[in-house]
């Protein structure tokens, strides 16, 4: 039996367009047999947040990150030609067109592939992210967990 | 007789300087007998366009992208220190200066050194490119082709 | 007796957020044992600059560049939420709330690790920035000293 390839990525970007990028190199990759680990940290955390507000006890500085940065993945921006959130719409407008999947089923795909999808604990930490703001079957762990996995990792990226 | 070392680099982004650090490094890569293939996706794919324009049937999105995105090397902005277009010219200058190659030339030579430059399928059927629109001798491939390089390589970067 | 593991990063990068990952990450490789080099280009050369400034010969852009770029890492932006400055001090505020420590430390840490941090003199060059303008115990080298680091190692990621 020979060992499974294995993919990482660092999701460090909060933008629609480098998330959807990680997602569909994170599904080739799990479509390919390999392991594949998405490591969200920073404003990649954003990406897994529901859209609904969850209430919870925060402090200030908490409660305004959590209100400035968007909520899930149909409210991330792009990082080229965002035109004040025009630019998204018309990015999913074009991939409706082309039956191209948004973002937000990229990544029910890849639980479904069994992808791990993991939450930077010290980030949510810094952030004020709570498990309870997450989407569920999530893992949380920190850098070690990440660098585990990486130095056996066939393709590493960082996104 | 040993197996060539592989170097792989998804360009994604649209910047001239990333683009600059992309080809420095594949061009390094391919002096040292690696196998080099820079795979051009979402904005990366700006860097592979001619700089003139090609009369082209298209849809009014497709159209719309054409135009705002640049066209070539040339024309793409910096991630930092843009200056509204003042910025890229003041990098351009300083180059001329320390006679080191911009963007264009880069590109030329990494196609005389054998890097494989790839343009993505899907991107540019989301982003309505077509292939008289890019320069000569790019090959055109999906995820699939890029992991199969990938997983194989040595160095793997998303720039 | 088994060979280190090595991590490279390419940092890029002029953002505090994203060069505060790229040293969590090489703080956490070298606590792992792993041969850690961090090869500063382009904007990630700011993070290595001195804050005070160095009275040095410089042509014009070069003064430019100089006074345009920020003197060091407690000076740098962030990639997202920056707000015109006030951003950075909200996340440092932050993190001296958690006890995580300033991009600074993180540096300062990584030396005592004996991370390997180089300084790209082709970068440095087109920038105009000089030796004495950056931290002590710094090792200056290009892109092909870069290579045969990457080219040998488990984790490589460009940031």
């Amino acid at each position: 039996m020979t060992e499974m390839k294995k993919t990482t990525i660092v999701l460090f970007s909060g933008d629609y367009d480098k998330a959807m990028a990680a997602y569909i190199i994170a599904n080739g990759a799990a479509a390919y047999d390999h392991e594949v680990t998405i490591f969200h940290t920073f404003w990649g955390l954003n990406a897994l947040r529901k859209d609904e507000q969850i209430p919870l006890k925060k402090g200030f500085m908490e409660k305004m990150f959590g209100k400035m940065m968007p909520r899930g993945a149909d409210k991330m921006g792009l990082s080229k030609m965002n035109f004040a959130g025009f630019g998204p719409k018309m990015i999913k407008d074009i991939m409706k067109k082309h039956n191209a999947m948004p973002l937000s089923q990229l990544i029910e795909m890849a639980q479904e592939q069994d992808v791990k999808l993991v939450a930077c604990t010290m980030t949510m930490d810094l952030l004020g992210l709570q498990q309870e703001e997450l989407l569920d079957n999530i893992e949380y762990a920190g850098v070690a967990a990440y660098l585990a996995d990486a130095e056996e990792g066939n393709v590493n990226l960082f996104i």
